[in-house]
């Protein structure tokens, strides 16, 4: 998954050793987790050269991390070398359902967002 | 590495099957490897649920992806569970230099920029 940080989910992410998020559509810190119980404990946190990005690497606690119900939120591969970009076709990969979106967040729709 | 793709980096990447990218602060498309020789050329291509995040895998071509000379970009890491955060320290992890940046970009600069 990809989400942003602010200042505060950075230093609670790093303090406490779980993932924390901004939510720039709600304006809101999240922590990953809150509403499916699908925590991330992390195991390797780095910054990149020009330390604007992190790669988390964790332990996702609880049956996925994508709020479709997936594992991944990259569960579809780009077909490579095509010629026509219109007529392409993402592929399902990795796609299996490992929770049920709707059992997990109930009425309270995509807690992800 | 992360970097962002356009519209055209985007078509080029799926079309060509190698890595190209759209610097934002030079406005202008780049192909990865362009001025170092170390290209990237796709394994693999996903896209994330809501189909605004690329994952690329990819053979790196030549030696290492990162304009400072290292294989990755994310050649440091984060403590965690550090009270402290203001005395916090990065820890340089898989940080060995594989290619002398000035010798490959001489008076070009930071060409990943």
């Amino acid at each position: 998954m990809v989400a942003h940080m602010n200042e505060e989910a950075l230093a609670n992410t790093v303090t406490s050793g779980e993932a924390w998020f901004y939510s720039r559509s709600r304006k809101k810190l999240w922590k990953k987790g809150e509403s499916s119980g699908h925590t991330q404990r992390i195991v390797e946190m780095r910054v990149d050269c020009d330390q604007d990005a992190i790669w988390l690497r964790v332990e996702q606690i609880g049956a996925g991390a994508c709020h479709t119900g997936r594992a991944s939120c990259f569960y579809r591969a780009v077909p490579l070398k095509q010629p026509d970009l219109r007529g392409l076709m993402l592929e399902f990969r990795d796609a299996e359902k490992v929770f049920d979106p709707a059992a997990v967040y109930g009425g309270k729709g995509d807690a992800k967002k």
